[in-house]
């Protein structure tokens, strides 16, 4: 089997995390993987936030949960984070952001790191709690956060999913 | 070098494509690569339409250019087109598209196919013209195309693009 195939194929997305360090250098293998990602007429208008402190973390999380009122909210204590920001205004910022967490999570799974696409900053970047801390990492303000990666080594391994059938059509 | 990160760091988009056949084969292992996307809750709502009549590919290129009101249009003449489209109420219907479709290009690298991201399908699915052709299609008329993969084999292969600095923040 293709390695790249392998890779995809067998990746599931991680929401159960060892307390296991991430090496730094894995880290930045993992972002420029990212940063390798196409992004619309190249812009590369993007901003990778990489955070590993656990007291970031956990204020981040909290940040969070007091917008969206949630009961509970720790992003699944990962070991680090990912933000992927984009400029609101670049209509593909989105898209740029998905092709790079897409990278992220790849190149995470060969590095035997689990990894999950986590939502909550989509709608929550302009809560003025969240803009603060936002704000603190050094992301513009006319960014949003399209998407994070929670990264980690996995605590347990969850089976394949099986795939839908009838959303593929051939026209040859 | 780690056999994912140099498919990642040397891929570049294609814009320019030989007349030779795509094999079946060679089509469906990345079409696979891309239904092994993650999507946002599991919903795998997408649909992947993977069209090689040339005479199909040009219908459709003709169709766009009169909705873009362009006076030439032609998806770069690719030997292959994946359309990859997803229910508009899907939220994540965006998201889950692009990943399915940087997978789709890494895939195509793997296999010396080269790709280029087409967005003009975005703004003209409904497009009257448009919108009969991917009925014709069997995509659903609740379905945004939100990316096309064009494929073939290069006709040349351009120089990496350099990354932009300052794009990457760690708080570690």
């Amino acid at each position: 089997m293709n390695s790249i195939l392998e890779t995809i194929l067998t990746r599931r997305s991680i929401r159960s995390f060892s307390d296991k360090q991430i090496s730094k250098e894995d880290l930045q293998t993992i972002v420029q993987a990212g940063i390798y990602a196409p992004s619309g007429k190249n812009q590369q208008s993007w901003k990778f936030t990489v955070i590993q402190k656990p007291e970031v973390i956990e204020k981040l999380a909290a940040a969070v949960k007091q917008a969206l009122q949630a009961e509970h909210y720790d992003f699944y204590c990962p070991n680090a984070l990912i933000l992927l920001s984009n400029d609101r205004n670049n209509s593909n910022g989105l898209a740029d952001c998905a092709c790079a967490l897409e990278n992220i999570f790849l190149m995470a799974k060969e590095l035997e790191i689990g990894s999950c696409w986590i939502n909550q900053l989509k709608d929550t970047s302009d809560n003025p709690e969240v803009r603060t801390l936002l704000t603190d990492f050094k992301i513009p303000s006319s960014h949003i956060v399209w998407g994070v990666a929670a990264l980690g080594y996995a605590k347990e391994q969850p089976q394949p999913k099986p795939r839908k059938e009838g959303t593929v059509h051939y026209i040859l």
